[in-house]
């Protein structure tokens, strides 16, 4: 899809966070062409006005069914995007979706978490570069992973996709805490300043919609069919990240060193994993693509401690979009991107 | 008003910040009974259900027209006290109303800024304690001051109420900045954890509703024709506190150890004014009903700047109205708030 | 120990934030009189000036030996105590010990987890009211539990200590945000606002000294002795507040429902835990006693979410120390605590 | 001093926080290449470890007299610059201070607000680029603008600079709230997030060292001689950004909407600087080079209120002196900065 010119790329859904973020990233990306801003509730809007940070003199428009771009990232909220893709795959345009939409593979579970909205029938390329990039490479459409899913995934995968022989895993309990951009940008009281400052809410325990695409991400049924995985996610005061403990039963005890060293290996060629020595933090990756890992601890009856990190708005939304569109442009993975 | 019998109080509009911080003081004061708590939007909810750390079986209930209990206080939205108020008079009650609705006198300011509200007809005693104790102790209806009026008149009063005749007051350029829970329990997306988070924001400058009411609170017409007071308010990214700074500007210099004397003379019989020899924090007064006073400095060219720090909750609401209430019933200004 | 004159307390190390949460707390209390505040570091400084919301005339005191107080509480750095606690027993006074020194039974744990501290040779009877009242009520001295092991032992005692037939505890995954006071008042970079703002960070993953402490006072080993338990302990961007999620893998599935009644039955005679049927908030229990707890969830494979939270200075410090005293002295639990 | 080859540049004083955006920003400056990272506090560690978000493996050094770099950022504490600028002058090298030292003319000032510092004897072209472009164009050593300076100079100078007829300037109270990272890195107790988290603290009321660097830039002694000027800092929870209302007192009134007009084409040409037609907030700004200003009232009595917003990491700070830099280097004044 390389040529002489640069291709163009619109958003449909521009003025939430992961839209803005993707503006923001875009914006300064060397070799697309942003072009369009589609924003139904802010349409006639400046960019500017709503979001001073970001430089540019683009207005919001309503989608009016534009297929004049090459490229489209939707980041609409769930449900939204089932109208939208299908023309324009139809049309031959390079699609990202940020939603939900078309990331289960099983209709009854999309069903059953994503309840309200209809199915779509397919599911797209699952975007997460680190264990699908071949995939990617050769898709059209890509259906962009959950911020919640990336970081977990991202942490279990080297002990599911190429387990140790002497320790394959047996259950993983994880908690993760997420900042309230990922709440999206919204009014309701319990995400007001007053009622979140100093606080901490857990929801949805083991009940999230997240959980059917982590399983279906890491595949377990073939290597192990009794896996047990419980995710409770939390919500707390600050505005970005994600935050995973992963505890991980293993059949048995690995040290940590060696647990490190596999997944250093596992990680070699993945430019945005950094498997770190000491313990992750959210200041260490936020407004970056980074997704930090740190074996934390590995006991002697074989249970080890994970812990992730990543910015939910970047790795967990709008880089990771941008990582597979240069993927599927055949640019460098890190374009743009550090 | 003081019997055998402990007076019975009931709070109407208590599901809000103030409303709740209200019932809070109430139920641990030892001298008052608290019946009835009202709440329109939460009517049927257990008060436990709503505000988890408040220890009480109560209900919230929608008000009735009810006349049982011996004192009302009313924490309602501006404008919706105007229609309860003159029944409780007429019907012989105790009346402390928290909202904005009976405190300026004159119609013109009360319709410039409180637009779209009726004009009440009347006013009613303005409650605070500083500077109108003997007013409020022979009062039956009192209005309670607002926040920002507060911690600002408080900072101010001792220059006006009894100048220094080498120093007598120019001009305020006053700058406050509130907590959140200033702006109620409240679902706009500006107010929201991720807007306000490491966010400040200006609002109204030298347009708030509080300018009258310091204005007339302080009668500088009397004294200083001329008075300039310019007030910007700001929110910051904190629950709770009234934090001003008050840039004066006097005839004449005086020292800040005479200046700082002078505001101890004034306040030396008022329980909860504490004029400190150090900056005021927010920390310093946040759950508690003192306000805080420091001078902290006076230049040679007569420009004093004094600092002054209050929960706007507590003192800029709740406590104060139980202080009024104290003095109302002939109870130590103090009962029930330390 | 009741009598005519209140009994008079002590706090050594009261300039620290569970000193400072003792201080508040015990001025308040109707039926003991505090008498001496003392810190070493804030020595001859008015407890006024080092906490202003702190309403006492109070000056804080080197410790002395003073022995003229029936009680004393001990809020001091780990290690310390073990020098005064001693004296104080043998002088046949009441103590009530904030540290680790006295918690763990085992010389070889305690030198594992306290390195550097000597110890203490015994130990004294474990304050979690919850589970040893009846111990408290005729011991002489306490030692106050850890802010994490409290609110991580209310959640599983339950499970362990009258454990239900049809579903034996195997193994718990804890993972535990607390609020940066549970650091102490301290100048380290690391917990500064501009490092903590927006941040997470996990530590001593598996290693925190109050693992051992959570494992003696369930005393698993009779019930279950591979019991597997898992603890990392996290920080986050809030003052107070211990917020823990526990994921329990029991032996059979048994419905959430029947937990929650389960839990329920457990705690019918403690007034300050909640079993509540939404899921709990730091913000419901901060300032209070209380300890929120909730089954989130339970699986069919009999994996079950439980989350507690509590306020890591007073049900995890200085409200549980004087909920012991209460008890000790034979006052109702609750006295001077809602 | 363009040429074939990029411009090399060092940092000296490289990991605080005004180090470490400065590292940032260059890293991405297509234009310089930056070479040494100096930091003695952190000599011998990999600038990865210490900011595991800035991706580059250079490892922090100390300062040994280098001298092989074109230009020289300095990001030291007040004080430490005094011993290094000369040589590198001598050595005909460009220089970017960061610090006080070169800033103020007066050496009485001088020794006045920045006691204990030995005065340089010199300054250095104030590097304010809005006020100052042609001199910053010709100079080899830059002292580059204090974080409150800026923000309010900015908001003063069209009114000094080229003042109205109509209305020519009295006086100026200002009130600025900085974010903690001003403090720099620090490991005070008074700057923790136990003790800052929902605090505000006012210190060195109209004693603050930006207030003779602020009347400097202005030079108000030609315009005004009577000109006031009262300055009180705080700070609050917040990372980043400063946030100035400056009441300003006119001879005469003017519409809120001609001041506004005048800063307009005041800073038409300046990149940076965007006259709002709305309230500033911090989120604006924060992580950008933009200063916003906003005219948010004029009163009939000639008082305007004028509020600012900048980020004082990047304005205030790192992105500022890259702004000068690319001045002095020949580049558009925004390279690299949007």
């Amino acid at each position: 899809m390389r040529g002489y010119k640069k291709p163009t790329v619109s958003i449909i859904g521009a003025s939430g966070y992961s839209g803005a973020e993707l503006t923001r990233i875009l914006l300064r990306h060397p070799s697309v062409k942003l072009e369009k801003l589609y924003a139904h509730t802010q349409a006639g809007k400046n960019v500017r006005d709503v979001y001073p940070s970001l430089d540019t003199d683009a207005v919001y428009e309503s989608y009016d069914g534009n297929l004049e771009t090459d490229l489209y990232f939707l980041a609409l909220p769930h449900g939204e995007a089932l109208s939208i893709v299908p023309s324009l795959m139809k049309a031959g345009k390079t699609v990202v979706d940020l939603s939900g939409d078309y990331r289960l593979k099983d209709p009854e579970e999309h069903a059953a978490f994503y309840s309200g909205n209809k199915e779509p029938g397919y599911f797209l390329t699952y975007g997460l570069p680190e264990l699908y990039h071949d995939d990617i490479k050769t898709a059209d459409a890509i259906s962009n992973p959950g911020c919640y899913a990336t970081g977990i995934i991202l942490g279990i995968a080297p002990l599911v996709k190429k387990p140790l022989k002497e320790a394959s895993i047996k259950s993983v309990s994880c908690s993760s805490i997420s900042g309230l951009s990922g709440a999206g940008k919204s009014g309701k009281v319990e995400l007001s300043f007053s009622e979140m400052s100093g606080n901490i809410r857990a929801y949805k325990a083991a009940r999230h919609q997240h959980t059917p695409e982590i399983l279906q991400a890491l595949d377990t049924s073939t290597i192990q069919p009794d896996f047990g995985f419980t995710f409770t996610p939390m919500i707390a005061p600050l505005v970005r990240g994600i935050y995973s403990v992963l505890t991980i039963q293993l059949q048995k005890h690995l040290s940590a060193a060696d647990l490190s060293e596999h997944y250093r290996m596992f990680y070699r060629s993945a430019p945005f994993v950094r498997v770190q020595k000491t313990m992750p933090e959210i200041q260490h990756v936020v407004h970056t693509n980074f997704c930090d890992i740190h074996v934390a601890n590995s006991a002697d009856d074989g249970t080890a401690v994970i812990v992730t990190s990543i910015d939910n708005l970047v790795k967990g939304a709008a880089g990771q979009a941008v990582q597979n569109m240069n993927i599927m442009l055949g640019y460098d993975e890190t374009h743009g991107l550090l």
